[in-house]
Protein backbone atom coordinates (compact mmCIF):
# COMPACT_ATOMS: atom_id res chain seq x y z
CA UNK A 1 0.00 0.00 0.00
CA UNK A 2 1.34 3.02 -1.03
CA UNK A 3 1.97 6.01 1.89
CA UNK A 4 -0.72 8.47 1.35
CA UNK A 5 2.19 11.53 1.30
CA UNK A 6 2.93 10.39 -2.05
CA UNK A 7 2.12 13.24 -4.56
CA UNK A 8 -0.10 12.70 -7.31
CA UNK A 9 0.26 13.53 -10.85
CA UNK A 10 -1.68 17.06 -10.49
CA UNK A 11 0.13 17.93 -7.01
CA UNK A 12 3.14 17.05 -8.54
CA UNK A 13 6.46 18.91 -6.89
CA UNK A 14 7.12 20.91 -9.54
CA UNK A 15 4.62 23.50 -8.27
CA UNK A 16 1.60 24.92 -8.51
CA UNK A 17 -0.80 22.55 -10.03
CA UNK A 18 -2.94 24.82 -11.93
CA UNK A 19 0.29 26.26 -13.52
CA UNK A 20 1.39 22.88 -14.02
CA UNK A 21 -2.31 22.36 -16.04
CA UNK A 22 -1.75 25.25 -18.08
CA UNK A 23 1.81 24.11 -18.87
CA UNK A 24 0.55 21.03 -20.48
CA UNK A 25 -1.93 22.58 -22.38
CA UNK A 26 0.04 25.23 -23.53
CA UNK A 27 3.05 21.88 -25.01
CA UNK A 28 -0.39 20.15 -26.24
CA UNK A 29 -1.36 23.11 -28.23
CA UNK A 30 2.27 24.11 -29.39
CA UNK A 31 2.72 20.30 -30.80
CA UNK A 32 -0.61 20.23 -31.98
CA UNK A 33 0.09 23.66 -34.05
CA UNK A 34 3.28 22.22 -35.04
CA UNK A 35 2.20 18.98 -36.44
CA UNK A 36 -0.77 20.54 -38.27
CA UNK A 37 1.73 22.71 -39.85
CA UNK A 38 3.69 20.22 -40.79
CA UNK A 39 0.62 18.39 -42.06
CA UNK A 40 -0.29 21.46 -44.34
CA UNK A 41 3.03 21.58 -45.82
CA UNK A 42 3.27 17.74 -46.92
CA UNK A 43 -0.54 17.41 -48.20
CA UNK A 44 -0.03 20.29 -50.37
CA UNK A 45 2.64 19.43 -51.63
CA UNK A 46 2.16 15.72 -52.04
CA UNK A 47 -1.45 14.63 -51.87
CA UNK A 48 -3.25 12.30 -48.88
CA UNK A 49 -2.23 9.11 -50.55
CA UNK A 50 1.35 10.00 -50.91
CA UNK A 51 2.34 11.62 -47.15
CA UNK A 52 2.29 9.07 -44.46
CA UNK A 53 2.11 9.44 -40.93
CA UNK A 54 5.62 8.87 -40.32
CA UNK A 55 6.82 11.89 -42.51
CA UNK A 56 4.56 14.43 -41.34
CA UNK A 57 5.78 12.98 -37.77
CA UNK A 58 9.48 13.53 -38.97
CA UNK A 59 8.51 17.23 -40.52
CA UNK A 60 7.16 18.27 -37.31
CA UNK A 61 9.97 16.37 -34.58
CA UNK A 62 7.36 14.74 -33.15
CA UNK A 63 6.48 10.82 -32.60
CA UNK A 64 3.75 9.08 -34.99
CA UNK A 65 1.94 8.02 -31.75
CA UNK A 66 1.45 11.98 -31.16
CA UNK A 67 -0.69 12.33 -34.17
CA UNK A 68 -2.75 9.93 -33.72
CA UNK A 69 -3.16 11.07 -30.08
CA UNK A 70 -3.70 14.48 -31.49
CA UNK A 71 -6.10 13.39 -34.53
CA UNK A 72 -6.72 10.00 -34.59
CA UNK A 73 -6.55 9.41 -38.31
CA UNK A 74 -4.65 11.20 -41.55
CA UNK A 75 -7.94 11.67 -43.27
CA UNK A 76 -8.79 13.61 -39.77
CA UNK A 77 -5.65 15.36 -40.10
CA UNK A 78 -5.80 16.26 -43.80
CA UNK A 79 -9.51 17.67 -42.96
CA UNK A 80 -8.18 19.86 -39.65
CA UNK A 81 -5.03 20.96 -41.73
CA UNK A 82 -7.12 21.95 -44.76
CA UNK A 83 -10.03 23.69 -42.57
CA UNK A 84 -7.53 25.92 -40.80
CA UNK A 85 -5.25 26.91 -43.90
CA UNK A 86 -8.74 28.09 -45.52
CA UNK A 87 -9.78 30.63 -42.79
CA UNK A 88 -6.18 31.71 -42.71
CA UNK A 89 -6.06 32.47 -46.51
CA UNK A 90 -9.44 33.81 -45.92
CA UNK A 91 -8.38 36.51 -43.72
CA UNK A 92 -5.12 36.98 -45.08
CA UNK A 93 -7.09 37.83 -48.32
CA UNK A 94 -9.27 40.12 -46.56
CA UNK A 95 -6.35 41.77 -45.00
CA UNK A 96 -5.04 42.34 -48.48
CA UNK A 97 -8.13 44.29 -49.68
CA UNK A 98 -8.54 46.53 -47.38
CA UNK A 99 -6.66 49.25 -48.77
CA UNK A 100 -8.72 48.98 -52.22
CA UNK A 101 -10.31 52.06 -52.88
CA UNK A 102 -12.85 50.85 -55.59
CA UNK A 103 -15.38 47.82 -55.74
CA UNK A 104 -13.33 46.07 -58.75
CA UNK A 105 -9.32 46.71 -56.55
CA UNK A 106 -11.02 45.61 -53.96
CA UNK A 107 -12.31 41.73 -56.05
CA UNK A 108 -8.81 41.58 -57.55
CA UNK A 109 -7.23 41.99 -54.29
CA UNK A 110 -9.43 39.08 -52.82
CA UNK A 111 -8.58 37.22 -55.80
CA UNK A 112 -5.28 37.57 -56.02
CA UNK A 113 -4.23 36.46 -52.79
CA UNK A 114 -6.73 33.90 -53.05
CA UNK A 115 -5.06 32.50 -56.25
CA UNK A 116 -1.34 32.77 -54.73
CA UNK A 117 -1.85 29.71 -52.35
CA UNK A 118 -2.74 26.30 -52.97
CA UNK A 119 -5.05 26.39 -50.04
CA UNK A 120 -8.54 26.50 -52.02
CA UNK A 121 -7.65 23.66 -53.84
CA UNK A 122 -6.20 21.80 -50.51
CA UNK A 123 -9.73 22.48 -48.64
CA UNK A 124 -11.70 21.12 -51.80
CA UNK A 125 -9.62 18.40 -51.48
CA UNK A 126 -10.74 18.15 -47.92
CA UNK A 127 -14.50 18.52 -49.00
CA UNK A 128 -13.97 15.71 -51.52
CA UNK A 129 -12.78 13.46 -48.69
CA UNK A 130 -15.39 14.29 -46.44
CA UNK A 131 -18.12 13.23 -48.75
CA UNK A 132 -17.22 9.50 -48.15
CA UNK A 133 -16.36 10.29 -44.38
CA UNK A 134 -19.01 11.86 -42.73
CA UNK A 135 -17.57 11.49 -39.29
CA UNK A 136 -15.29 14.65 -40.30
CA UNK A 137 -18.52 16.48 -41.54
CA UNK A 138 -19.13 18.65 -38.46
CA UNK A 139 -15.59 20.18 -38.79
CA UNK A 140 -16.09 21.15 -42.34
CA UNK A 141 -19.54 22.36 -41.76
CA UNK A 142 -17.91 24.57 -38.83
CA UNK A 143 -15.35 25.82 -41.62
CA UNK A 144 -17.85 26.57 -44.12
CA UNK A 145 -20.12 28.66 -41.72
CA UNK A 146 -17.14 30.51 -40.28
CA UNK A 147 -15.88 31.14 -43.93
CA UNK A 148 -19.46 32.17 -44.69
CA UNK A 149 -19.87 34.49 -42.03
CA UNK A 150 -16.57 36.55 -41.90
CA UNK A 151 -16.84 37.06 -45.49
CA UNK A 152 -20.26 38.27 -45.09
CA UNK A 153 -19.18 40.48 -42.19
CA UNK A 154 -15.86 41.87 -44.25
CA UNK A 155 -17.61 42.30 -47.22
CA UNK A 156 -20.21 44.44 -45.40
CA UNK A 157 -17.79 46.44 -43.72
CA UNK A 158 -16.05 47.25 -46.75
CA UNK A 159 -19.68 48.44 -48.50
CA UNK A 160 -20.41 50.76 -45.72
CA UNK A 161 -17.15 51.99 -45.53
CA UNK A 162 -16.47 53.13 -49.10
CA UNK A 163 -20.34 53.81 -49.57
CA UNK A 164 -20.47 51.31 -52.26
CA UNK A 165 -23.58 49.25 -53.67
CA UNK A 166 -23.72 45.38 -53.50
CA UNK A 167 -24.99 44.59 -56.47
CA UNK A 168 -27.01 41.85 -54.92
CA UNK A 169 -27.64 40.75 -51.36
CA UNK A 170 -24.15 40.94 -49.49
CA UNK A 171 -24.46 37.15 -47.96
CA UNK A 172 -24.94 35.88 -51.81
CA UNK A 173 -21.96 37.41 -52.81
CA UNK A 174 -19.76 36.46 -50.40
CA UNK A 175 -20.88 32.63 -51.21
CA UNK A 176 -20.43 33.11 -54.73
CA UNK A 177 -16.70 34.30 -54.15
CA UNK A 178 -16.20 30.88 -52.59
CA UNK A 179 -18.38 28.75 -54.46
CA UNK A 180 -16.87 30.25 -57.69
CA UNK A 181 -12.98 29.78 -55.49
CA UNK A 182 -13.57 26.38 -55.28
CA UNK A 183 -15.27 25.57 -58.71
CA UNK A 184 -11.89 27.66 -60.45
CA UNK A 185 -9.44 25.86 -58.28
CA UNK A 186 -10.69 22.63 -58.71
CA UNK A 187 -10.86 23.09 -62.37
CA UNK A 188 -7.49 24.95 -63.01
CA UNK A 189 -5.53 22.71 -60.87
CA UNK A 190 -6.21 19.57 -63.05
CA UNK A 191 -5.71 21.46 -65.75
CA UNK A 192 -2.08 23.08 -64.17
CA UNK A 193 -3.53 26.15 -64.70
CA UNK A 194 -0.93 28.83 -63.47
CA UNK A 195 -1.88 31.50 -60.13
CA UNK A 196 -1.99 34.43 -63.16
CA UNK A 197 -4.81 32.06 -65.15
CA UNK A 198 -6.17 31.34 -62.51
CA UNK A 199 -6.84 35.11 -61.07
CA UNK A 200 -7.74 36.23 -64.64
CA UNK A 201 -10.67 33.28 -64.74
CA UNK A 202 -11.53 34.41 -61.39
CA UNK A 203 -12.09 37.60 -62.04
CA UNK A 204 -13.66 36.71 -65.40
CA UNK A 205 -16.37 34.15 -63.95
CA UNK A 206 -17.11 36.54 -60.99
CA UNK A 207 -17.67 40.00 -62.60
CA UNK A 208 -18.77 42.84 -60.80
CA UNK A 209 -19.56 42.60 -57.06
CA UNK A 210 -20.15 45.97 -56.25
CA UNK A 211 -20.28 49.69 -57.98
CA UNK A 212 -19.34 52.83 -56.49
CA UNK A 213 -22.75 55.48 -55.63
CA UNK A 214 -21.20 57.78 -58.08
CA UNK A 215 -21.43 55.37 -61.05
CA UNK A 216 -17.84 54.74 -61.29
CA UNK A 217 -15.86 55.80 -64.70
CA UNK A 218 -14.54 52.62 -65.05
CA UNK A 219 -17.65 50.22 -64.07
CA UNK A 220 -18.97 48.21 -67.66
CA UNK A 221 -22.23 47.55 -65.89
CA UNK A 222 -24.51 49.03 -63.57
CA UNK A 223 -28.04 47.91 -61.98
CA UNK A 224 -30.95 49.53 -61.15
CA UNK A 225 -32.40 47.43 -58.15
CA UNK A 226 -36.27 47.91 -56.90
CA UNK A 227 -34.30 49.92 -54.22
CA UNK A 228 -32.11 52.43 -56.00
CA UNK A 229 -34.24 52.68 -59.11
CA UNK A 230 -35.88 55.96 -58.18
CA UNK A 231 -32.54 57.41 -57.09
CA UNK A 232 -30.15 56.20 -59.71
CA UNK A 233 -32.53 55.33 -63.14
CA UNK A 234 -31.75 59.15 -64.25
CA UNK A 235 -27.72 58.25 -64.08
CA UNK A 236 -28.70 55.71 -66.36
CA UNK A 237 -29.05 57.39 -69.32
CA UNK A 238 -26.00 59.37 -68.74
CA UNK A 239 -23.90 56.16 -69.88
CA UNK A 240 -22.66 55.67 -72.78
CA UNK B 1 8.31 -23.29 -91.37
CA UNK B 2 4.97 -22.40 -92.31
CA UNK B 3 3.36 -22.80 -95.60
CA UNK B 4 2.66 -19.66 -97.46
CA UNK B 5 -1.27 -20.48 -97.97
CA UNK B 6 -1.82 -20.28 -93.69
CA UNK B 7 -4.35 -17.03 -93.51
CA UNK B 8 -3.46 -14.18 -91.78
CA UNK B 9 -5.49 -12.50 -89.27
CA UNK B 10 -6.81 -9.84 -91.37
CA UNK B 11 -7.92 -12.55 -93.98
CA UNK B 12 -9.28 -14.83 -91.93
CA UNK B 13 -12.01 -17.46 -93.54
CA UNK B 14 -14.49 -16.13 -91.64
CA UNK B 15 -15.70 -14.20 -94.58
CA UNK B 16 -15.05 -9.89 -95.71
CA UNK B 17 -11.75 -8.93 -93.80
CA UNK B 18 -13.04 -5.41 -93.19
CA UNK B 19 -16.02 -6.54 -92.07
CA UNK B 20 -14.32 -8.44 -89.13
CA UNK B 21 -12.42 -5.41 -88.52
CA UNK B 22 -15.83 -3.27 -88.05
CA UNK B 23 -17.19 -6.07 -86.53
CA UNK B 24 -14.53 -6.26 -84.03
CA UNK B 25 -14.41 -2.09 -83.30
CA UNK B 26 -17.77 -2.37 -82.86
CA UNK B 27 -17.76 -5.24 -80.30
CA UNK B 28 -14.42 -2.87 -78.81
CA UNK B 29 -16.56 -0.22 -78.33
CA UNK B 30 -19.72 -1.80 -76.65
CA UNK B 31 -17.05 -2.87 -74.39
CA UNK B 32 -15.98 0.02 -73.37
CA UNK B 33 -19.44 1.56 -73.24
CA UNK B 34 -20.18 -1.30 -70.63
CA UNK B 35 -17.43 -0.93 -69.11
CA UNK B 36 -17.46 2.78 -68.32
CA UNK B 37 -21.35 2.05 -67.16
CA UNK B 38 -20.72 -0.22 -64.98
CA UNK B 39 -17.11 1.49 -63.35
CA UNK B 40 -19.38 4.90 -63.44
CA UNK B 41 -22.36 3.77 -61.22
CA UNK B 42 -19.53 1.76 -58.97
CA UNK B 43 -17.37 4.59 -58.83
CA UNK B 44 -20.03 7.31 -57.47
CA UNK B 45 -20.96 4.71 -55.15
CA UNK B 46 -18.46 4.35 -53.69
CA UNK B 47 -15.19 6.20 -54.72
CA UNK B 48 -12.28 5.83 -55.88
CA UNK B 49 -10.36 3.72 -53.22
CA UNK B 50 -13.35 1.75 -52.46
CA UNK B 51 -14.27 0.76 -55.62
CA UNK B 52 -11.63 -2.21 -58.04
CA UNK B 53 -10.88 -3.22 -61.21
CA UNK B 54 -12.34 -6.79 -59.97
CA UNK B 55 -15.51 -5.23 -59.06
CA UNK B 56 -15.87 -3.27 -62.34
CA UNK B 57 -15.09 -6.11 -64.13
CA UNK B 58 -17.66 -8.33 -62.19
CA UNK B 59 -20.27 -5.47 -62.86
CA UNK B 60 -19.87 -5.40 -66.62
CA UNK B 61 -19.65 -9.12 -67.21
CA UNK B 62 -15.92 -8.70 -68.02
CA UNK B 63 -12.63 -9.61 -67.40
CA UNK B 64 -10.18 -7.81 -65.71
CA UNK B 65 -7.57 -7.62 -67.75
CA UNK B 66 -10.06 -5.88 -70.62
CA UNK B 67 -10.20 -3.12 -67.91
CA UNK B 68 -6.42 -3.04 -68.38
CA UNK B 69 -6.69 -3.26 -71.84
CA UNK B 70 -8.76 -0.73 -72.69
CA UNK B 71 -8.19 1.90 -69.76
CA UNK B 72 -4.80 1.12 -68.32
CA UNK B 73 -5.45 2.21 -65.23
CA UNK B 74 -8.06 2.62 -62.35
CA UNK B 75 -7.18 6.05 -62.31
CA UNK B 76 -7.59 6.73 -66.18
CA UNK B 77 -11.05 4.86 -65.79
CA UNK B 78 -12.12 6.96 -63.05
CA UNK B 79 -11.44 10.37 -65.23
CA UNK B 80 -12.76 8.91 -68.31
CA UNK B 81 -15.89 7.79 -66.88
CA UNK B 82 -16.26 11.04 -64.76
CA UNK B 83 -15.79 13.08 -67.65
CA UNK B 84 -18.33 11.16 -70.23
CA UNK B 85 -20.99 11.55 -67.19
CA UNK B 86 -20.34 15.31 -66.90
CA UNK B 87 -21.06 15.54 -70.40
CA UNK B 88 -24.10 13.80 -70.33
CA UNK B 89 -25.54 15.47 -67.43
CA UNK B 90 -24.56 18.99 -68.97
CA UNK B 91 -26.90 17.79 -71.88
CA UNK B 92 -29.55 16.38 -70.17
CA UNK B 93 -29.69 20.25 -68.43
CA UNK B 94 -29.62 21.63 -71.26
CA UNK B 95 -32.43 19.44 -73.00
CA UNK B 96 -34.24 19.92 -69.83
CA UNK B 97 -33.94 23.64 -70.06
CA UNK B 98 -35.50 23.87 -73.69
CA UNK B 99 -39.11 24.40 -72.75
CA UNK B 100 -38.55 26.99 -70.15
CA UNK B 101 -40.20 30.50 -71.57
CA UNK B 102 -38.24 33.10 -68.46
CA UNK B 103 -34.88 33.73 -67.85
CA UNK B 104 -35.50 32.17 -64.53
CA UNK B 105 -36.99 29.36 -65.23
CA UNK B 106 -34.39 28.42 -67.98
CA UNK B 107 -31.37 28.64 -64.99
CA UNK B 108 -33.92 26.64 -62.25
CA UNK B 109 -34.38 23.76 -65.23
CA UNK B 110 -30.73 23.70 -65.68
CA UNK B 111 -30.21 23.62 -61.83
CA UNK B 112 -32.68 21.37 -60.74
CA UNK B 113 -31.62 19.09 -63.90
CA UNK B 114 -27.45 19.08 -62.65
CA UNK B 115 -28.59 18.89 -58.55
CA UNK B 116 -30.66 15.47 -59.27
CA UNK B 117 -27.52 13.34 -59.94
CA UNK B 118 -24.28 13.48 -58.31
CA UNK B 119 -22.62 13.57 -62.26
CA UNK B 120 -20.78 17.38 -60.79
CA UNK B 121 -19.20 15.85 -57.67
CA UNK B 122 -17.79 13.04 -59.21
CA UNK B 123 -16.38 14.98 -62.02
CA UNK B 124 -15.05 17.60 -59.39
CA UNK B 125 -13.59 14.39 -57.81
CA UNK B 126 -11.51 13.29 -60.77
CA UNK B 127 -10.83 16.76 -61.20
CA UNK B 128 -8.88 17.03 -57.88
CA UNK B 129 -7.63 13.42 -59.03
CA UNK B 130 -6.09 14.70 -61.88
CA UNK B 131 -4.28 17.24 -59.98
CA UNK B 132 -1.93 15.06 -58.91
CA UNK B 133 -2.09 12.76 -62.28
CA UNK B 134 -1.23 15.34 -64.82
CA UNK B 135 -1.03 12.38 -67.26
CA UNK B 136 -5.23 12.28 -66.98
CA UNK B 137 -5.08 16.25 -67.72
CA UNK B 138 -5.56 16.21 -71.39
CA UNK B 139 -9.02 14.74 -71.63
CA UNK B 140 -10.24 16.82 -68.42
CA UNK B 141 -8.99 19.74 -70.15
CA UNK B 142 -10.95 18.54 -73.80
CA UNK B 143 -14.03 18.05 -71.42
CA UNK B 144 -14.14 21.13 -69.83
CA UNK B 145 -13.35 22.74 -73.23
CA UNK B 146 -16.49 20.95 -74.56
CA UNK B 147 -18.23 21.77 -70.97
CA UNK B 148 -18.05 25.58 -72.07
CA UNK B 149 -18.42 25.32 -75.80
CA UNK B 150 -21.59 23.75 -75.21
CA UNK B 151 -22.50 25.88 -72.74
CA UNK B 152 -21.96 28.54 -74.32
CA UNK B 153 -23.82 27.16 -77.67
CA UNK B 154 -26.71 26.27 -75.93
CA UNK B 155 -27.25 29.83 -73.75
CA UNK B 156 -26.78 32.18 -76.98
CA UNK B 157 -29.45 29.70 -78.50
CA UNK B 158 -31.72 30.36 -75.64
CA UNK B 159 -31.00 34.06 -75.44
CA UNK B 160 -31.44 34.98 -79.59
CA UNK B 161 -34.78 32.23 -79.85
CA UNK B 162 -36.55 33.66 -76.57
CA UNK B 163 -34.72 37.75 -77.38
CA UNK B 164 -33.44 37.63 -74.01
CA UNK B 165 -31.24 40.15 -72.45
CA UNK B 166 -27.90 37.87 -70.81
CA UNK B 167 -26.78 40.55 -67.91
CA UNK B 168 -22.81 39.18 -68.89
CA UNK B 169 -20.96 38.17 -72.22
CA UNK B 170 -22.75 34.99 -72.66
CA UNK B 171 -19.59 33.02 -72.06
CA UNK B 172 -18.52 33.84 -68.96
CA UNK B 173 -22.41 33.43 -67.43
CA UNK B 174 -21.64 29.59 -68.91
CA UNK B 175 -18.53 29.58 -67.33
CA UNK B 176 -19.98 31.17 -64.09
CA UNK B 177 -23.05 28.44 -64.05
CA UNK B 178 -20.13 25.38 -64.32
CA UNK B 179 -17.81 27.11 -61.81
CA UNK B 180 -20.54 27.65 -59.35
CA UNK B 181 -21.73 24.25 -59.74
CA UNK B 182 -18.48 22.67 -59.02
CA UNK B 183 -18.11 24.49 -56.28
CA UNK B 184 -21.46 24.71 -54.64
CA UNK B 185 -21.78 20.58 -55.23
CA UNK B 186 -18.09 20.15 -53.52
CA UNK B 187 -19.21 21.74 -50.32
CA UNK B 188 -22.73 20.50 -50.41
CA UNK B 189 -21.77 16.78 -50.58
CA UNK B 190 -19.17 17.15 -48.14
CA UNK B 191 -22.33 18.57 -45.57
CA UNK B 192 -24.48 15.86 -46.91
CA UNK B 193 -27.12 18.57 -48.45
CA UNK B 194 -30.45 16.73 -49.93
CA UNK B 195 -30.45 17.66 -54.32
CA UNK B 196 -33.42 20.52 -52.93
CA UNK B 197 -30.64 22.15 -50.88
CA UNK B 198 -28.33 22.06 -53.20
CA UNK B 199 -30.42 23.05 -55.71
CA UNK B 200 -31.64 26.56 -53.51
CA UNK B 201 -28.47 27.00 -52.61
CA UNK B 202 -26.97 27.06 -56.47
CA UNK B 203 -29.85 28.99 -57.34
CA UNK B 204 -29.38 31.65 -54.59
CA UNK B 205 -25.35 31.57 -55.57
CA UNK B 206 -25.77 31.97 -59.26
CA UNK B 207 -28.63 34.58 -59.28
CA UNK B 208 -30.01 36.10 -62.30
CA UNK B 209 -28.16 35.40 -65.56
CA UNK B 210 -30.45 37.39 -68.14
CA UNK B 211 -33.65 39.18 -68.13
CA UNK B 212 -36.37 39.63 -70.51
CA UNK B 213 -35.93 42.63 -72.70
CA UNK B 214 -39.75 43.72 -71.31
CA UNK B 215 -38.09 43.78 -68.14
CA UNK B 216 -39.79 40.52 -66.75
CA UNK B 217 -42.83 41.10 -63.77
CA UNK B 218 -40.81 39.08 -61.37
CA UNK B 219 -37.07 40.34 -62.21
CA UNK B 220 -35.77 41.82 -59.04
CA UNK B 221 -32.93 43.39 -60.48
CA UNK B 222 -32.13 44.68 -63.99
CA UNK B 223 -29.60 45.84 -65.57
CA UNK B 224 -28.58 48.55 -67.89
CA UNK B 225 -25.33 47.90 -69.88
CA UNK B 226 -23.34 50.10 -72.26
CA UNK B 227 -24.87 48.42 -75.30
CA UNK B 228 -28.35 48.60 -73.85
CA UNK B 229 -28.54 51.64 -72.31
CA UNK B 230 -30.44 53.91 -74.43
CA UNK B 231 -33.23 51.35 -75.69
CA UNK B 232 -33.64 49.87 -71.64
CA UNK B 233 -32.69 52.88 -69.46
CA UNK B 234 -36.36 54.50 -69.55
CA UNK B 235 -37.72 51.37 -68.49
CA UNK B 236 -35.34 51.15 -65.81
CA UNK B 237 -37.97 54.35 -64.17
CA UNK B 238 -40.81 52.09 -64.64
CA UNK B 239 -40.15 48.97 -62.05
CA UNK B 240 -41.26 49.31 -58.73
Amino acid sequence: MAPKSVPTASESPAGDPKHAVRATRSAGRQMRSRLLDGASRLFKERGLSATSISDIAAAADAFPSQITYYFRTKEALFVEAACRDMLHVARAAEQAALSAQTPRDYTRALVESVTATDSVAFFAEALTLTRRRQDLAPLVERTIERLHGEGLRAYSNQIERHGWDSLRDPDATSRRFWAVAIGVMVEGYAMGRSPDELSREMLRVLGDQATTKAAGDSARLRLVGEHASTSSSSAGETSS
